[in-house]
Order: structure tokens, then sequence, then C-alpha cells
């Protein structure tokens, strides 16, 4: 029998993990967050009505294995006309949407034509948007709003949906039925916490016996993490999960200076490594899970994008080594 | 062994006997009109420099045995927003371009999500305006300045690609291998003729051993077959495929009154059947090919369109009686 994970994310770090999980002999799920309202993914809630696409389409295609063609054209973005900054996966998923008749068919018609490996599961099938509120007062309604061009450096003391959703039953299902649960790495407000705001999915891994692996992020966000250190990113999510953390991986790797000029200069920085036994009673596995390749460049969604990512081979190398697979 | 069977055209009256030929125990292949600029299409070809979409999806769709929620998608239309007026099937098609690299693997790409039966050939994969000459002196540049909005009510007198182009290989062996070739319904010059324009086309028609079977359209076409009886039709078509047609399906059912004033407030009006033996030597069949429903719309592509239609087996009925198959 192979071991159950379900991994929760969304975003390029769910892309990253994903790519990389996939590889091990393991039965995969994944909850997607739910709640994007940028770029080309909010163009299409806004316009056509739709669930947002954009999570989905990256953990799908991250999982898919079908022939290359096909991940290179659901990435595919239109850089002219019409369809300038949409890509294409997102408006598959837009108009499957438009002719299905729930969003399960949906689900099977595009994990059969990406060839799926393992089970992609949104964790909600309402629409919402996400909004939290900051130490100084200010609430910020959108996850767009909380994510790109982000000014606030105080810390948000309240995550919440607007309106309130229902979680989708197979997403309670997968964290029962987990054997662990893989978190991160990802924007901590706008690509993880979404996902345990969902009424249900926090008491339900609270019960279940699944143990939990944290992926620390290897840097801070403007406007969401601008000052944390990893031992605040571990108490914000275990206040959202309602349990403790059994294990994080927080990468050791030398990040290039150039690549953290980069980010100074648009005031974000290495998360620092401030976890002690002290404060936390987990396990730390330490580890170099940077990419090779000392800066990447994302356009796919947005026009910029984190330059620096994990690796997914090195992720899923340790990742196989906790799951003992 | 199956017969094999060429069919020649585009646009909604490709879609209209594909969808009934399909049915038949043949070996089918279809020869695609690639000029069309118009919508959709024509947005696309400017904007992302494509070759155009539109009548391979039609008749891809029309060949398609996948689950019907696949040809709902292909022939979904966007109703707003960044994509309105735009067809699900064109942008596939067009970002499947972008992505691969020769039109074969597009094809190959498309036929195996949709399951087409039979294969789906264009006539050249090289980019092309239609143009014509009417006897008035005037030039039209552009498949949809021809089809669309067109005034013109006198005869073309000759019609030409611009730039010239080269035919797809595997059209000029479709057409040397067919045991009988169908051409039409469908305008005949912007859906047939361009066909016959591209180099290699007649001369393979000349050579052929297969029978040509014309189906006669069921209304005349302001701008390009005005003032038309069958007669001109059938002279107009075999000055372009240079060969004698053997067969002409002529519908004999009764157009509704109401379907005549539509059409003759669009200066359009029923083809009149004014072919005798004196004039034509071929066999002439006549039919009641309309469809039932009195009337259809279809806003696929165009705002309005065609609202009278040839049924489609109604159509392979017939066929199947001249293929004795």
């Amino acid at each position: 029998m192979k071991k159950k994970i379900t991994v929760m994310g969304g975003g390029t770090g769910g892309f990253v993990v994903l790519s990389g999980l996939k590889k091990l002999p393991i039965e995969l799920s994944a909850i997607v967050t739910m709640m994007d309202s940028g770029g080309s993914t909010g163009r299409l809630r806004d316009q056509l009505g739709v669930l947002p696409p954009g999570d989905l389409r990256q953990c799908l295609v991250a999982l898919s294995e079908a022939p290359d063609l096909w991940r290179k054209l659901f990435l595919y973005r239109f850089e002219t006309g019409d369809f300038e900054g949409h890509n294409f996966g997102n408006i598959f998923l837009s108009a499957l949407e438009k002719v299905s008749s729930n969003y399960h068919e949906v689900l099977e018609t595009v994990s059969y034509v990406l060839k799926t490996k393992g089970q992609v599961i949104p964790v909600t099938f309402d629409k919402t948007h996400l909004c939290v509120e900051y130490e100084n007062g200010t609430i910020l309604k959108g996850e767009s709003h909380i994510d790109e061009n982000n000014k606030e450096t105080g810390r948000i003391t309240h995550a919440f949906l607007e309106p309130q959703v229902s979680a989708n039953g197979d997403a309670l299902s997968a964290i029962e039925n987990a054997q662990e649960i893989i978190i991160g790495p990802g924007d901590l407000y706008t690509s993880i916490i979404p996902i345990l705001l969902v009424p249900g999915i926090k008491s339900h891994i609270q019960s279940a016996s699944g143990k939990i692996i944290y992926i620390m992020n290897l840097m801070t966000k403007l406007g969401q993490t601008s000052q944390y250190g990893a031992m605040d990113h571990i108490q914000d999510l275990e206040g959202y999960l309602g349990k403790a953390i059994d294990v994080v991986i927080v990468n050791n790797g030398k990040i290039d200076a150039e690549i953290i000029k980069w980010y100074t200069s648009h005031n974000e920085r290495p998360v620092i490594n401030d976890i002690n036994s002290s404060t936390f009673k987990g396990m730390v596995i330490e580890e170099n899970v940077l990419t090779g390749a000392a800066a990447l460049t994302n356009k796919a969604d947005k026009l910029t994008r984190s330059i620096l990512r994990h690796d997914s081979d090195k992720l899923a190398r340790v990742i196989s080594r906790i799951l003992s697979v």
C-alpha cells in the first residue's frame, strides 16, 4: 500500500513541491486554495463569474504525466492581443466550467487530458474573497490587494473569508485519510492560510492522525510576513491549524548576494532561522533546498514573480526521507 | 475495404455535411479552406500570427467522436470580457500552434483529444488572403471583406490568393486516393473556391479518378453569388475545377415563406434550379435536404449566420445512396 500524502497550498510553491513529489511512490492529494483574485485569474473571475483557475492549473500541470506539449500548452501565456496576459490553462478551465454541469466534471475532464497523477482538490467550490486585518486596523479585501503592491509592513492580526464558504467534502476526506500532511511552500497569508479558513478544514486537521510537515518559505513577503523570522511563520500557521507542526524543513543553502539585493530593493529578505528547541518542539530539518539556477523568472501569471525558488527534486528527496518512502 | 471519400469545404456547410457523413461506413478525409479572416478567427490571425482556426475547428468538431462535453467546449463562445466573441476551439488551436513545433503536431493533438474520425487536412499551412475581382473592376482583398457586409451585386470574374501558397501534401494525396470527391455545401467564393486556388489542387483533381459530387447551395450569397441560379454555380465551380461535375445534389424541399422573407430583406434568395440536360451532362439528384427545424440561428462565429441549413442526416442518406455504402 502506498502512503497517502496530502499537500496543501497553491501558486508557484504548490507547483514546485508537487512537481517533485509526483516522482515518489506515494498516493498524492493536493488541496488547493481557491481565493486568488489577481492577474489573469482575477479577470476571468470578474468577467465570466468562474471559480479562480490559476492555483488549480498550477497544481494540475505539476501532477501531469501527459506529454510535454500538454504541459507547455497549459502554461502558455498569450503576450499580445485580446488575450494578453492570460494563461491558456486558465482559459481552458474557465470555458470548461461554463459548459460543464458541475466542477467535478471540470476536474475529471482536465485530469483526463493532463493525465494527472493523484487528486487535485479545490478546498471549496464556493466563490469567496480573502480579507486580512493589520495591527494598525487597516482591512484589505481581495487576495490580489494583499498579494500585489501591498505596502503594509505591520503584522496581520486576523484573516477571514467573505462570504463564508463550505468545504469540498473531498478536501475533508483527504485530510482524514492522510498519513502525512505537507504544507507549503507558499505565501503564508495568500496561499496557505486561506485553505485553513474554510470551515471544517481546521477541525479535520486537528483530529487527523497525519503528521504535519511544513516547508518554510525562503523569503519574507511584503504585506504579509514583512518582518517575519521562521518562528513567526510557525506561530501564525499553528494558530490557524490549531495544532502543532511536527516537522519543519528549513533551507540552509546560501542565497546568492545578487538575489538578496534584488529582494532587498523590493523590501523583502531571507527568512531568518530563529527556531530553537525552547520555542519549537517539533523536528527541524535544515538542508539546502534551493534551486541550482541562481535566478529564475516566471512571467506565467504576473509580471514579477519570486525569482528564488525551492528545488523540486531536493525537496522531494528530503520529504522522501521523512516519509521513509 | 471502406470507400475513401474526400470532402472539400469549410464553415457551417462543412460542419453540416461532415456531421452526417461521419456516420457512414467510409474512410473520410476533409480538405479545409484556410483563408478565413473574419470574426474571432480574423482577430486571432491578426493578433497572434496564427493560421486561421475557424474552419478547421468546425470540421474537427463535426468529425469528433469524443464525449459531448468536448464538442460543447470546442464550440463554446465567450460572451463577455476579454474573450467576447471568441470561440474556445479557436483559442485552443491558436495556443496549441504557439507551443507546437509544426502544424502536424497541432492536428495530431487536437484530433487525439476530440477523437476525430477521419482526417482533417488544411489545404495549406501557409498564410494567405483570398482576393476577388468583380466585373466592374472592383478588387476586394481578404475573406472577411468578401464574406461580410459586401454590397457588390455583380459577378466575380477572378479569384486569387495573395500571397501565393503551397499545397499541403496530405491534401494532394487525399484527392489522388479519393474514390469520390464531395464539394460543398458552402459559400462558393469564400469556402469552396479558395481551396481550388491553391497550386496543385486543381491539377490533382483533374487527374484524379474520383467522381465529383457537388452539393448545391440553398440560397444565393450577396457579394459572391447574388444573381446566381444553380447553373451559374456549376459553371463557376467547373471553371476552377477544370473538370466536369459528375453529380449535383439539389434541394427540392419547400422553404418556409418566413425564411425567404428574412433572406429577401438581406438581398438573398433561394438558388433557382435551372439545370437542364442540354446545359449539364452530369446526374442531378433532387431531394428534400432541408433541416426539419424551420429556422436555426448560429452565433458561433459571427453575429448573423445563415438561418437555413442542409440537414446532416438527409444529406448523408442521399450521399450513401450515391456511394452505394
